[in-house]
């Protein structure tokens, strides 16, 4: 397998344009064949649709097996609609069994069926029972394929063991040690079965610190336990302590990378699988409850400034600042809630230290106040020449500064208590709230002061 | 070493809190000595700053070098301020490389130096190596500890060389193999090691497609070839391709979730190390920035609404709905941008795609703008009982919408040309410039067609 550099990703990718345009078949596979499948993969994705569903039809089964487990969901759903049930399964059937159980998860009830009664019994069995799982725990991402061996075994039967594996399964990095019952009672790291006689028993160099995950173990907590304690792989065991599987490390960077992806994502309100969409009504449909939520909040904005209509109607100039208070009550809620869901998330903030992150905020959220409310009593004194007013606005500023910046730290922490994701809370919410609390502020403050402003 | 449960975290935290107040050294020592270095971290960033100090003056040296290497910068400049130099040193003196040279290039100049004078010179010479590389580089996060052989070495020297290197370095997962020049020639696993016989010569296994990364490197794309290769090390190469370090899975997971943190941060005009930091004064001074661009580009939106003041005076419904304008076109912005940035964070959008992806958020913001547009006639047309007022103000937030997404998903691209990271560009920026655009286009196509509306 070649190693592509950058710089000739590029110049391949017109190759392959090129080749497919020409329908030259020979060439192609001859092209194809000494790639990694993982560049085979991002080559098919920068193709369009026709040229994709081309050169996939073309790889030889173990390429196609290896590339299809490396491609993001929507691209594989539009690979796999004009595929054959028969070579589906025999895709599907050389698979790592948590790859089969992604894929089938992702067909159709009645292809999948069809796709499992073709594979193997042994082999559909085992995805099946892994479909079982959550697909965001522990037993969802694990897979089927690792080393196990009795703490009675030697050294040497212990390599017998991993001969057999090393033919499906490639890399292996521990070894994990069984009782008769199947329960989990330790590692054995490579470097120390290499480093040991070929006649030792396992049970004098087991670790029997061996960390784990349950089943049941959200992924987000697994990825925890890999980056707290350095783990290249982890043994997953039931509610009986027996081994069921085991989660490897190339998994856990997709974790960390799709859960960061999905906080960003969510800010937004967008979806982090639109970026690999091609139709525009699914991204639209994907964009818009959260859009529309923003589009209520702020027509509630808009009856509120309703309300006080005859004092604006008394003093226009209200109109030209209400665009700051809302984007600067916006942004400083926006920040607190950033600060606050990405420290849950990487678990730097616990809950207890909570209330110290809570005063904090209110100090931070006072000073920055303090400053944007004293530029705005000048700006707007020299702007309009009113200084009171400028005064009543930058006190304004100042609390809805420090009403946003409460407001966006304060309700992660209350939807992690009631157990939704603080992330699902930010972004256009937070924002539209602070709008609308914003404008009643500034609006009703300036209303009460009105006889002195004009 | 134990493995603490979620759990038991809470209860111990309390104990260790009970013990620094009783000054229970013994306790505490106890305590400590038995659990993980990253539970010890962990511990010490829930704790208050006086207790941080306490307790890590307390732990024996070398619990305390590895528990410094877990800890975030901020944390660490707290508890080193007031370490001698000749602790620091000695804690220094038994880190590997890399953590060495990021816990010495965090200290004052004056400190760095008299603490590399004070580690043997064998040591210091390899930090001030490491430190010699930017630090976003695979120069700067690699590490001088791993194992190379010649390639005519047998597999029982290799084995010897791994025990050597064991004691020191812990788990290895390749073993790098190199020509009399120290030029990097290929890989072998430890897998392939185990199943070869003892006096094999290393040539006859090794793996000469091996990855690697130049020095220069930045983590980023490192970090993209461990994840699209799924590799648990990477050899680090210079310019002659002679093997100078390597680079290890749990510095990648760290970079992941580091590069996915920043993009959110800077999205929001924040800061990750924030989280950690206790100074109120210095929190507010990372936020000040970002908010100050939003604060000036608002008083810009200002100015423009003012320049429309007869518009608003003859009808001041116009003002009312200015909060939608402006939250529609900066939601619809920011879901672009994000889209576009964490697609070239993750390299799903590669510049091939570039005109692809642009004209689909045409085709979504048109769509949705026209969705939008549509609900707007309606409802300003009931809510102010003038339905040509409802037309033009529809017809408004579909352009702002179209100008808004097209703004919001192009400039980072146009950043990316220009080698300026685009996630700088995003939030408080774009929809800052949303908002001053937004409102003048609404404010001049209602200007324009005022006469038929009043």
């Amino acid at each position: 397998m070649k190693y592509i550099a950058e710089t000739d990703f590029t110049e391949i990718l017109s190759s392959i344009r090129d080749l497919i345009e020409k329908q030259n078949q020979g060439a192609l596979l001859n092209l194809l064949i000494d790639l990694h499948p993982a560049d085979v993969a991002e080559f098919l994705t920068d193709l369009k649709k026709e040229e994709r569903k081309y050169l996939f039809h073309l790889l030889p089964t173990k390429i196609a097996s290896a590339v299809l487990t490396e491609l993001d969901t929507p691209i594989v759903d539009q690979i796999i609609e004009n595929v054959s049930d028969q070579r589906l399964s025999t895709l599907v059937d050389i698979m790592d069994s948590d790859d089969a159980a992604d894929i089938i998860s992702e067909l159709p009830d009645e292809v999948a069926q069809r796709v499992l009664n073709r594979i193997p019994d042994k082999v559909s069995d085992d995805v099946k029972g892994l479909m079982l799982y959550g697909e965001d725990t522990a037993g969802g991402i694990m897979a089927l394929e690792f080393v196990a061996v009795n703490e009675n075994s030697t050294v040497n039967e212990t390599i017998d063991e991993i001969r057999k594996a090393h033919e499906k399964n490639g890399t292996i990095h521990n070894i994990w040690v069984i009782d008769t019952n199947n329960i989990l009672k330790g590692s054995v790291s490579l470097t120390d079965l290499v480093l040991a006689t070929e006649k030792s028993r396992i049970s004098k160099i087991v670790k029997t610190d061996v960390k784990f995950a349950h089943t049941d173990m959200d992924q987000e907590e697994v990825a925890i336990l890999f980056r707290k304690y350095d783990l290249v792989d982890l043994p997953v065991v039931d509610s009986l302590h027996q081994l069921v599987g085991q989660i490897t490390i190339d998994d856990i960077i997709d974790v960390v990378e799709e859960e960061a992806s999905e906080d960003i994502s969510l800010f937004a309100g967008a979806n982090d699988e639109e970026i690999q969409e091609d139709s525009f009504l699914k991204i639209s449909i994907i964009r818009l409850p959260w859009l529309m939520v923003a589009f209520v909040g702020e027509l509630i904005a808009a009856t509120i400034i309703q309300q006080f209509e005859t004092t604006i109607i008394q003093l226009i100039a209200l109109t030209f600042f209400m665009p700051v208070i809302m984007a600067m009550g916006g942004n400083s809620g926006i920040q607190s809630s950033i600060i606050v869901i990405r420290g849950m998330a990487t678990r730097e903030i616990s809950v207890e230290s909570t209330w110290r992150r809570f005063f904090r905020e209110l100090r931070v959220s006072l000073f920055i106040g303090f400053v944007f409310g004293l530029i705005m009593i000048v700006v707007v004194g020299l702007l309009q020449g009113n200084f009171v007013m400028g005064l009543m606005i930058g006190i304004t500023l100042n609390i809805v500064i420090l009403q946003a910046s409460l407001f966006g730290g304060m309700i992660p922490f209350i939807l992690k208590r009631v157990n939704v994701d603080p992330a699902l809370a930010s972004g256009p919410f937070i924002t539209t709230m602070n709008d609308i609390f914003g404008l009643l502020i500034y609006l009703a403050i300036l209303t009460a002061s009105i006889k002195y402003i004009v």
